[in-house]
């Protein structure tokens, strides 16, 4: 089990990359191509619980596009083999001073791509 | 990439439930042993962000060991590969109505066996 390749880390690198600009500028069908189309994809929101891509796609398409915008904290992108990745961040926004959020994904490489298999965002206080 | 391949699901969930039961006894040492001993292992609690597992080991070693005790629903692993898998539950606690919390974990398989290597707790108002 290699950890951090650099050719498989730099493309989860990119991944991530995209997926944050996606984020933040509410570009919904790049947020749905990036996580894997399956009943299995889980992501646990801010305050909602997501089982399977119809449930993730229908709270993209009904999410508010405004106060997106965020910056990243303590990033870490860790490589294992050449198909599995972790991505961790904390961020903070500017609507949301005295809280820092958290943003956990497992990314797992398909014939299609790198795709999101799981996810878990929080916000808590900041310590 | 196959998926939920049955022999390699079923160590996965042995050993997440070998964690769980560490986790309401507060069984330290096997706590310690399931999450990969490496920098980049990463762990953000309740209302912690550990990086790193000098940092998870010193919260592990100075947490109260009273209250953990917790019922699990809604659990889904799913195994990608040989290699790898996700690990998602919702739990609930006594101490705490009206609130629900969601643990999402990496698992990765290295020689010495199946290890997180990254994990995410957090509680929120129960929706």
């Amino acid at each position: 089990m290699r950890i951090d390749i650099p050719e498989v880390r730099a493309e989860v690198e990119a991944a991530f990359a995209r997926y944050e600009r996606a984020l933040v500028t509410n570009d919904v069908p790049v947020l749905e191509e990036l996580f894997r189309d399956a009943p299995e994809t889980i992501r646990y929101g801010a305050a909602e619980n997501l089982y399977g891509m119809e449930e993730i796609r229908a709270f993209r398409r009904a999410r508010p596009p405004a106060g997106l915008a965020r910056s990243l904290s303590r990033t870490v992108i860790t490589t294992y083999g050449r198909d599995f990745a972790v991505a961790n961040t904390m961020f903070h926004r500017e609507g949301a001073p005295g809280k820092v959020g958290r943003q956990s994904q497992s990314w797992v490489r398909f014939p299609e791509g790198w795709r999101v298999v799981a996810a878990h965002v929080s916000v808590v206080p900041e310590g």
